[in-house]
């Protein structure tokens, strides 16, 4: 599996997703600004990936500063937080890293300036390894609502690249296929960043996964003819209620799902659910500038001068959603907000094969 | 408005539509073989520009018969006709023009064949003579469900450029604004091709009609906002019952709108509606070549060697339908195999608005 993002010689290292898959470069971000820069040009995109980003810029901030005191620290901690978070604002993951730096250093006032530092670089390190054991258990109870011989749709990329590793998504994908499953995915190209043409297609190929590449809009005409069985996809961030944000043609491919009685489900690990909110129309949608519409690797397809309306995601009402694979089952997007209490018997309410 | 297809000084002259809007070149044909070459490789599109292009072929292949007997002529005509007809299999204008043509020369026995090969320039320039005709008919049809300050969302190109000029789907549009009614146009790309952008963005800022581009992904969230009144589409071929083959992404816009309550309507001159044929499902699809999804401009955007599915139609069915727009008025999908029969009441299927 690629490596989407690493802590290298007290440098983050990501894998530059805007070029590939042309090119596979790497970069060595030096300083938090670079990193938040990366995941504003997209070089690391996907919630948990920027989740993991963002931990480990704020590692990153926090070698250079000169504060001695646990205040200082974190007084000098508030910029990079802010940098972060102003980056992207679809995606709670930004802010689900922030608040768990804030919750871990809260309880560590005792600690010298260069302890604290250490112990961002090792929490960093802990967010990245804990996405991928999150991924693999969101694969293990995913693929049970895959059959042997079935034909998977997935939107945008949820993969590797969109994660630590393995893939939220493509988690339950990856496991079925390890279970000796004979499967296959259709992977839609997702205007305009083309993700899963550039990545998810292109990561599946690595991994020797059958994947065929088809336009956002033959999704729609395939369903229709029965040749898919069921769709996962991911999220950048999910309401209490069920409602999910996700990339632009999200809601489309979970309508048309509906409509032909085939099964949607979207892989989020905890992290990406807020449990604050109460429905997705309290989700802040991103809109992006003219050119990833109207350039495509650099090359202008679009009339000079033409206006352009560029949402870089949308909200899929909870209603479309079968079912939403965490790392603790698979459940019904209205007994989601029920993973926030206490005490909560999982099995009760997971969904059953 | 541009020249979409011409004869002039005994060729076929047509704007290269492969090449817009970057480059705006026409190419001159000298023979019929250059002309079906133009509709294989999208020089000319749209079902009645190629019913145009068929017709003027036709004449253009008739000129080069040495036959002096009609028997001669006829038979000379059929690998013109054979040549035609299998460029492109979803369009059923290519068979109607073969269809009107024969039907025209069965009544001309006594011509010479001088006669006959200035009869078939003749027939070709009414063909694109009336096509503009029936536009204009449609567009006043039409422009009766174009409220002041609506917002139209089109497919895929079905413009001036896909037409003799006026456009089928940008007919009502064009006469909204003749109108003066104040409305604004959606296109959306259409991956793979890029119609949506390339031809009706491009045509409709030439004629300083507002319009907005986005990707297809995006259609679904803006209806889901309200922000779209209608919908209106062109057809390449219809069925008795009012199923619609058109553009791939025309089934998953037409079931978008449906969901979300917004009347979705397709233009269809009754070249375009295939009475001999009781069901969409009997439409021929055309699948064509993966370097339309892998390459774009020549740009190489996808993994080396991925799998590509590329249905260039689909089919919607009549259920989605909310009315077709014909030059004989707008009817309901379930009224339209009324008008193949005798002695109708059109006044009393015509769709009120």
């Amino acid at each position: 599996m690629v490596k989407t993002i690493e802590w290298i010689d007290g440098k983050v290292r990501m894998l530059d997703q805007s070029r590939l898959p042309r090119e596979v470069v790497y970069v060595d971000c030096p300083d938090y600004q670079t990193v938040a820069e990366g995941i504003k040009r997209l070089w690391i995109r996907g919630a948990p990936a920027i989740g993991i980003a963002a931990a480990m810029g704020i590692a990153l901030g926090a070698q250079e500063l000169k504060a001695k005191d646990f205040e200082g620290f974190m007084k000098g901690l508030e910029p990079v937080f802010n940098t972060l978070l102003s980056t992207r604002p679809t995606a709670v993951n930004i802010q689900w890293a922030v608040e768990r730096t804030k919750r871990l250093l809260s309880g560590k006032r005792g600690l010298s300036a260069a302890e604290l530092k250490a112990l961002l670089i090792e929490e960093a390190n802990n967010v990245l390894k804990e996405d991928i054991e999150v991924n693999r258990t969101i694969g293990r109870w995913g693929a049970r609502f895959i059959k042997d011989g079935d034909t998977v749709i997935t939107h945008c990329n949820a993969g590797s690249l969109a994660t630590g590793g393995y893939g939220t998504a493509t988690g339950p994908i990856r496991a079925a296929v390890e279970q000796g499953k004979k499967i296959q995915v259709i992977a839609d190209e997702t205007r305009p960043v083309l993700q899963g043409c550039r990545l998810t297609a292109w990561e599946l190929m690595e991994d020797n996964i059958p994947v065929t590449l088809i336009t956002d809009n033959a999704a729609g005409a395939l369903l229709r003819k029965g040749e898919i069985n069921l769709a996962i996809v991911g999220t950048d961030r999910t309401a209490a209620n069920g409602d999910v944000a996700n990339k632009i043609g999200t809601y489309s491919l979970a309508v048309l799902c509906k409509e032909n009685g085939v099964p949607f489900y979207v892989a989020a690990p905890l992290s990406s659910i807020d449990f604050s909110i109460s429905s997705g129309e309290q989700i802040p949608i991103e809109e992006r500038g003219p050119e990833e519409v109207t350039h495509i690797f650099g090359c202008h397809i679009a009339p000079e001068g033409v206006k352009v309306r560029n949402l870089a995601f949308d909200v899929t009402p909870a209603k479309y959603i079968t079912g939403i694979i965490t790392e603790k089952g698979v459940f019904r997007p209205e007994d989601l907000h029920k993973l926030n209490e206490k005490d909560i018997d999982l099995e009760a309410i997971r969904m059953k094969t």
